[in-house]
């Protein structure tokens, strides 16, 4: 079998593809000159033509900095390019999307709006991944104030996204109820902020987000403005102290740091069953045969070597199919909680090994797809 | 047959092809995560590695702003649009060059060039189009100053050595020295300023340009830099006066404006068995058979429905060939005269009907490609 070398060699993953014919004057009259002078025209005439008539009705952007490149860290513009490569290879081969995979000059979040911002007419859509926090909020915050296209940070919004679907299932399995849930949210990040975010949309009011310095609350120093803002919206006990004292008695653990950051003991001073979600990549942030003897009833990672996978292409290929169908501008609370409660429906019958659906389920990309349309249909 | 509307509806002439599959775990992580981070990792150490593993390394982008679309003027970029992505399709058919059409908000050349220059690490190389004169010639400038991948405007380097080839052969046809030749260049925006530059490179003396104030002469008012510039490099007998003045004895006419500026009477005032190539877009500065009634010996146009048709499709698809199998940084004037000369000796016995090879000449990419790379091997 070839390698990962092996098979990206010569180019990547990806291609250009010529969708007409250029062999004789006449063809190259409607593909070139003179024929599409027509298209300029009706393009100038009203903007919306150029959706119907160009790759850019269709093409998705998915734009990295290389600031936060998952398990790996600041590694720069041009290394994040496999990563965007990627992503854009899943659109196209799960559902259909035709996505460019571009990195940009790490800068000032200003210019970094800038720079899209003055290229975005390009595209129908922008796919934000791997920006580092806290600068990673203001850039998807300015660039959905000035763009009339939507602007995903799949860092945020993907994975908030499944975290919440398999928590929906997960409560299910374990006789829980969402909203009495006590969630210990571990990274205050991109991904860990976001998540707090949604989980408190979708009415959990007990979430404890914790960072390298401990629970965030409003007295505790060195937090950038995002963590700050959040300490005041979440911990409704104000607790203090370390991630070890947060977990006592909570009955959800998510991890969005990096590996081995909790031990079994500390799963067995949660409440009864309680539900670990360790998403670090490539490592979790305990191993799922630890979390199991700690008691764990509900053990899922951000790999694929292990039951309940939850992993961001869940998400990304069927919100902009479905973002691209219906040309809504905005990603609202509404339509993350509805994509999530469709992620979770897929599953019928969740048990321990099956909170969330697989990444190749077939259905996934119309159901998350479908949800999307919904927002439009009816709007919450 | 269908028209041109109904062959680029529903997203254009191009779409993004996946080259890898990704249907189960295993094709996965080598696509995607966990696999890709061997080759984030093989980039972060050596840059170069990106050209090997990514779409960066044959990907160009084909950028417009709309500011001088040919024969529409200034339409914005994105009416600009549909240009850039027929030139990626040609790209493709030609030359199997992979190129993503792009287009950019009309700003000062500094923003422009900050822009691109935030997004040029996902290019191997850059072929501006329809910016307008003058700023095109700053933004060239400094993109090429700035950026280590080659930056190309194919208003100037396109048109300028096309028309550089049809010349030689014209010169053959007429029994004249190219050296000699007295030349006409109507029409002092980027494509006569770059073609009034080349031929002055090629060895010509004898060029006056001119503009709608009359012909370029250092105490004419009006004039841009780089126009003044020219002013002082052409028109050596520092004539005065329109352009109906400036054709009388003159051998050769070359058109990069608009329909209709010159008559028949005038062509009969220029030299015996004058060239005429009337290059505006879609309609020529003369109609061929009045350029022929007053007597022109040879006559070329920028369309397919007469012969000689000199059009940048000759160029840039093999020059991007070229530049990206050497990885050369610039495009040098040699380079521009070697691909000119190699195009010209594509027509083994030129003739008035024949002075420039066929768009769909098979040769013609390999020509101009080789031409860029003989210019690595053998440095002039």
């Amino acid at each position: 079998m070839k390698d990962v070398f092996e098979l990206h060699q010569g180019g990547g993953a990806l291609e250009i593809q010529a969708k007409l014919p250029v062999t004789n004057k006449t063809e190259l009259g409607l593909a070139y000159t003179p024929g599409i002078a027509k298209l300029c025209s009706a393009i100038e005439k009203d903007p919306k033509a150029a959706e119907e008539y160009t790759l850019k009705g269709k093409l998705v952007a998915i734009i990295t900095d290389g600031s936060a490149v998952l398990g790996l860290g600041n590694i720069g513009p041009m290394a994040g390019l496999p990563v965007v490569e990627g992503k854009a290879l899943l659109d196209k081969q799960l559902a259909g999307i035709d996505a460019i995979p571009l990195c940009i000059r790490q800068a000032p979040v200003e210019q970094q709006v800038e720079t899209i911002a003055n290229l975005a007419d390009s595209f129908s859509a922008i796919h934000l991944e791997d920006f580092k926090a806290p600068e990673c909020f203001e850039l998807e915050r300015q660039l959905q104030e000035r763009l009339s296209i939507p602007v995903h940070h799949d860092d945020q919004d993907g994975t908030s996204i499944a975290v919440l679907a398999a928590l929906i299932n997960s409560c299910k399995v374990t006789g829980r109820t969402l909203k009495d849930c006590r969630v210990v949210i571990c990274g205050a990040g991109a991904s860990g902020i976001a998540t707090a975010k949604l989980l408190l949309e979708a009415g959990i009011t007990q979430i404890i987000l914790t960072d390298l310095n401990g629970i965030l609350h409003p007295e505790l120093k060195g937090m950038n403005a995002e963590q700050a803002a959040m300490a005041k919206q979440t911990n409704p006990e104000r607790k203090t102290g370390s991630l070890k004292e947060a977990l006592v008695g909570a009955d959800v653990f998510i991890g969005l740091s990096t590996a081995d950051v909790i031990n079994e003991e500390e799963v067995r001073s949660m409440s009864p069953n309680p539900i670990v979600f360790g998403l670090a990549n490539p490592n979790p942030e305990i191993d799922p045969a630890l979390a199991k003897k700690g008691g764990a009833a509900i053990i899922a990672t951000g790999g694929s070597k292990y039951p309940n996978q939850i992993n961001n292409v869940l998400v990304f290929p069927g919100l902009f199919k479905g973002l691209l169908k219906t040309r809504q501008r905005f990603i609202s609370k509404e339509m993350k909680i509805r994509i999530a409660q469709a992620l979770a429906a897929l599953v019928e019958n969740p048990t321990a090994d099956d909170v969330i659906a697989d990444v190749f389920d077939p259905r996934v990309v119309d159901a998350v797809a479908q949800a999307v349309v919904q927002c439009q249909k009816d709007p919450a």
